[in-house]
């Protein structure tokens, strides 16, 4: 297939990874700014790395292109990859549609915004698929889906399946999809344990790596209460703990983002980040998701993919 | 050291293998319930065998007691491991409190309850600590501790770590300390999820486990969104994603434990377990832990022990 990327960022580069050295596809990627073409191609090289240590390794080219026209020409599929602003998006929207197929996929990778919000504008929206991942693509298998179209919700699925993902199909759209919601909730009660100084930055970044994040990624969450209920399973759980879990809800924090607050967390994020740079977090989280990825083709996790 | 066991379940049960296989420490151990006696010592050689394949043997011995008193002789450490009923727990430390010595240190793996509510009838609250781990807490290495007396404290971090696991010591009490408060701030948002009908059960501990929890369990949330932020790091983040993430916040859903609603989520649950019982599940599940706890010795976390 003939693949576009629109937005060379880090989503973008690792899209292109995934799409050309998993799936084989011929890549045409393309961004306003010439600086984030020029630090594109390394990225994508090391994003190829990575995955030719995950066994998958390919020929296929991916070329940056200067005028995005040239970038969509002949495209069977087009994942745009842009800042989250309406606007924006829906300008390249209009762009891309001006130049492809009627039967070309449009997919985003909006972490937040809908599909009736961003699909809205689309000429021919039938085929406008929102399909996020989450950074590193090429890395963390999820994808989250959701096309009101069939047809066009069926062809994400086998494409995404094809490289390897865990495509997940949403029932009805939500602003910011299902793991964003969550990641939300999560850290809603996180910023509430910093501002009422019950804990800090890193020691909840070490409870959530070292206890019930590590369960998660093998159990998700609904199954960590299956087995907690014991012989009863859930039902026993709901029954019994349920109740007190509508309690605990009831003591949930609904901090806000204070300039006082953000100096704390932000404090302590440097505190626990030390003299680490980005490009480093980023070596040191890529080895480790590879090496659980491998991992799991020997040893699945509960759900599988 | 003597450690004593009360309560043999799950918990206990794991407690008791870290205590002496990784320990060395001499284990006596006593639930109220014969039955639950009775399968103590399969269950924690079941855990003796898998700290075994992770390197940690030892020959020292776990004694289950009939009479709680023969258990409490000469302890230098208690760890109960009862239900989560504040009346049953308060009776146990009044009987544990009249046979052991001034300065044996009393913890509870309480999952909710804070230091306030459970000490308050002790005589020697000072040797009373929070120390709480998630199941099964001889592989799952987080330890949530909680004491105002600094002397307890720093002897609970000691003995903690030296037991190979990460101690985390809270600054202000909280009911469900911190990592069950995240848990229960995530699940109530995938409550929601379910009770709208935006994703299923099955769904959402797919997202999570190929997802944000995945990448939780290597670097954490505040870690995550540092990296998240670019080159600006979190200071940018908070900046420029810090307002949609409060506006997020604000559609977050509130749900009821209703019955329809608890009928969704076990009909979920029963269609991603399948025909595996909780046993199959479990040991798919320590399988998973051990194999990550394995690596994370090769490769460490963003946020070391």
């Amino acid at each position: 297939m003939n693949v576009t990327i629109v937005g060379c960022g880090s989503v973008g580069a690792g899209w292109a990874a995934l799409f050309a050295g998993v799936g084989g596809h011929r890549v045409r990627a393309w961004d306003p700014s010439p600086d984030v073409r020029g630090a594109f191609t390394d990225k994508v090289t090391r994003a190829r790395e990575q995955l030719s240590e995950l066994g998958h390794s390919t020929d296929a080219e991916v070329i940056v292109c200067e005028r995005i026209e040239e970038a969509l020409w002949g495209a069977d599929w087009v994942q745009e990859n842009a800042p989250e602003k309406l606007e924006l998006k829906t300008q390249i929207y209009q762009h891309v549609e001006s130049a492809v197929t009627h039967d070309c996929i449009i997919a985003s990778s909006t972490s937040s915004f809908t599909w009736s919000q961003l699909g809205a504008g689309l000429k021919h929206g039938e085929r406008f698929v929102i399909a996020h991942a989450f950074n590193p693509p090429h890395l963390v298998p999820v994808v989250e889906l959701f096309c009101p179209n069939r047809g066009a919700l069926d062809r994400a699925v086998k494409f995404f399946t094809e490289l390897g993902r865990v495509p997940v199909c949403m029932k009805k759209e939500a602003a910011g999809h299902i793991g964003n919601r969550l990641a939300a909730a999560l850290w809603r009660e996180a910023v509430h344990l910093v501002a009422e100084g019950i804990a800090d930055v890193e020691d909840i970044d070490k409870v959530l790596i070292h206890g019930p994040a590590l369960r998660w990624s093998v159990m998700g969450a609904h199954l960590g209460y299956h087995i907690g209920g014991g012989e009863g399973g859930i039902d026993h759980y709901l029954r019994h703990t349920g109740p007190s879990q509508e309690r605990r809800w009831a003591t949930l924090g609904n901090p806000q983002l204070t300039a006082e607050v953000c100096e704390k967390i932000a404090a302590g994020v440097h505190n626990e980040v030390g003299d680490r740079d980005i490009a480093e977090l980023e070596r040191q989280r890529d080895r480790q998701l590879m090496e659980i990825v491998m991992l799991r083709d020997v040893y699945p996790t509960l759900v599988r993919k």
